[in-house]
């Protein structure tokens, strides 16, 4: 029997295209959604797992567990070669898959600001491998400084660079400030976990750019009281796997991690569409993409106009909108309200009990921040045991410093 | 200041290099436990990282947090070159360590029986990386079951074949048919997972040999009711990427799990030792090495006459005993009685409910069995966070069926 309903094609499960499924959910269409990964990955948590305070399976989950009971979707697990606007198809990597609407929602990945080849050295953290390998790097850093056999190999290896001050650059410098601290203390007999030092540099004045003044200072002084080195107006030039230069200064390091900047990944190729120089998508008011009715751009891989930040409200907040523009379109409804997008607010946490939180009616900084960031997060988790999970380990780590997690599983070097 | 403290070498922390370092608490002895991970494995729950019940943190702890109390010992990270017995120094991978005492505790691996090429095709469970790997393969059979263009394909990849029937392939089994029926249940569009074909082989005439006949056969029909083919003096002849041969029988299957056979790593050779045929020295009544009173082999490594099983409390009792009689020898007090092992009993657990549990005076069950069982595994786990963790997990998944971690996070070929 074949199944005359549209087809409405989603390529990317994280919060954009997983919200816009979930608009569909009562439309007469039939939902496809497409990803490279199996589970959806609750990114804003990822820098606990690269600092060993959580596991894996806390912030990431089955695409099909969540789309379980939306009975006019279905997942695939695939990659893209390429897109014919013309035909209306999807070349993927097993299949052809023609589509009557279309939905990018592929995200960003790292910029390295044309400079690919650091990324070996400098690892990004957009995904759980990321984050794993982030993970091994910072904990085999300590191993190996455990058995240093010079002052200079010792330092080089009890520095730790993070190089962006937004909130995943701040977030990282704080958790591995605790590790350091505390998390580490007891464990070696040669080094003291306590003596690492940990750099944050950031290119632009002060770090959080996004967030009112005082509570970027707020926030600097609360990383330094940790013991992390902030470095404002500072340009990183090189990055090598043994270090960073700053212009002449170079500063020794083999764990370095990357929170510099996004960049979209090829979706504006597929379609042949205008990008900005980021490579993400110029969308109309609509989120359509100019000149095809049928295809739109959500979340991160949208660049609209004026632009909206990229973070998880805002994708979706955007996913939702072409949901239910399609499923007006499809009922024959009218709906030609542009694409509006309502700032919640800003969260960042810094550590164990610090975070700052800049809402339109409310600044909070402190332990209390650290609270309200804390329930937003737990809150906005998918699933009940996730929920459970996460909020039951961060009461653990909270008193008794301990991180459960401390695994190296990746393959790395390390001879 | 120079350590004149007599230098006892660990190498391997699993339970029987644990257990030996703890055994020497208190003697005037300076501890040095070396692995190629920064973690313990708790191996008995392996299979259940490797079926997606639990994450590998759960099951695993940095072994440095194990023995951050005990003053006398440290943990160092690396791999073995060779050992100098007339020097009495370990060449590990970039240190030089001499001993007073080594103890070999680094355990089996998987053997395929001189079928090294099998490995690549059926991994075994032995580390959290074999785990994850055997999660991926199983995960990835579903998707891509589900988007399978024959009626063969999909039956092939709806074929899951554990080959050995000792405990650890029957709680594979178990676990990838709970898998099957429920927690993928209503995942997917267009194949029925409940419908996958299961297959346990075993090469002797009955699966869980160390058991009773009258458990062996009752955890066969748990096995079986829950839609297992169990396949007893079935010997397998051939493994392909796709598929294992018995005798002229093929069976296509693309996840296949090897659960058949261990065998001793190199450290025999390194030591220039005598061995059985799976590579395990032969130790002494004291556990050491014959012509050298200094050297032991404990757990999995050490052949017994008369043999003992390769199980945790195994490993344990033995790493204990010769812990105490190296603090003995080095306090200059006699120790000369022989080392006995006394066997707790075993257990085996079939899926979400049942177990089979033989003690010297006690045999269990179905449900009773199953809760002794859990209860036995969460007392051994070490760490307070574990214990709490795990026992969560399964109460969750209980419950609701649901699996946790059902993440593919390997990079595995999958196009």
């Amino acid at each position: 029997m074949a199944d005359h309903r549209p087809k409405v094609l989603i390529i990317g499960a994280g919060f954009g295209g997983l919200e816009c499924a979930r608009a569909l959910k009562n439309a007469p269409v039939a939902v496809t959604v497409l990803d490279r990964h199996n589970h959806h990955t609750f990114q804003p948590l990822l820098y606990q797992v690269a600092t060993a305070a959580i596991s894996p399976a806390d912030i990431a989950w089955p695409v099909r567990s969540i789309l379980r009971r939306q009975e006019n979707a279905e997942v695939l697990m695939c990659s893209i070669k390429s897109i014919d606007t013309k035909a209306r198809i999807v070349h993927a990597s097993r299949h052809d898959l023609p589509y009557d609407y279309l939905v990018l929602a592929t995200g960003v990945t790292h910029s390295y600001f044309g400079h690919d080849e650091w990324q070996e050295a400098a690892p990004g953290l957009k995904s759980l491998t990321d984050a794993t390998k982030i993970r091994s790097r910072v904990l085999i850093s300590f191993e190996r400084a455990e058995t240093a056999e010079t002052d200079a190999d010792r330092k080089r290896l009890l520095t730790f660079i993070v190089v962006g001050g937004g909130p995943t650059g701040v977030e990282m410098a704080g958790a591995i400030a605790e590790i350091a601290r505390h998390a580490l203390r007891y464990d070696f007999r040669h080094i003291d976990p306590s003596s690492a030092r940990i750099l944050l540099i950031e290119g632009g004045p002060r770090i959080l750019p996004t967030f009112p003044e005082d509570l970027s200072a707020y926030a600097q002084r609360a990383l330094e009281k940790m013991g992390v080195e902030v470095m404002t107006s500072s340009m990183v030039t090189d990055v090598r796997r043994d270090g960073v230069s700053l212009g002449d200064k170079k500063i020794e390091s083999e764990a370095i991690i990357w929170a510099a900047g996004v960049v979209a990944g090829p979706a504006a190729n597929w379609i042949d569409a205008a990008h900005d120089r980021a490579g993400r998508i110029k969308v109309g008011k609509d989120l359509s993409v100019p000149g095809h009715l049928e295809i739109f751009a959500v979340g991160d891989i949208a660049a609209l106009d004026p632009p909206v930040p990229g973070i998880a409200p805002a994708a979706k907040q955007m996913g939702k909108y072409v949901g239910r523009l399609i499923a007006a379109r499809v009922e024959g409804r009218p709906f030609d309200k542009p694409f509006r997008y309502r700032h919640a607010g800003d969260l960042a946490t810094i550590g164990r009990k610090a975070a700052v939180v800049n809402l339109p009616y409310l600044k909070l900084k402190g332990f209390i921040g650290w609270l309200f960031w804390s329930l937003a997060h737990i809150y906005f988790l998918i699933g009940v045991r996730n929920r459970l999970m996460v909020a039951l380990t961060w009461l653990w780590s909270y008193f008794t410093y301990q991180r459960g997690a401390r695994l190296i599983t990746r393959d790395e070097p390390r001879n």
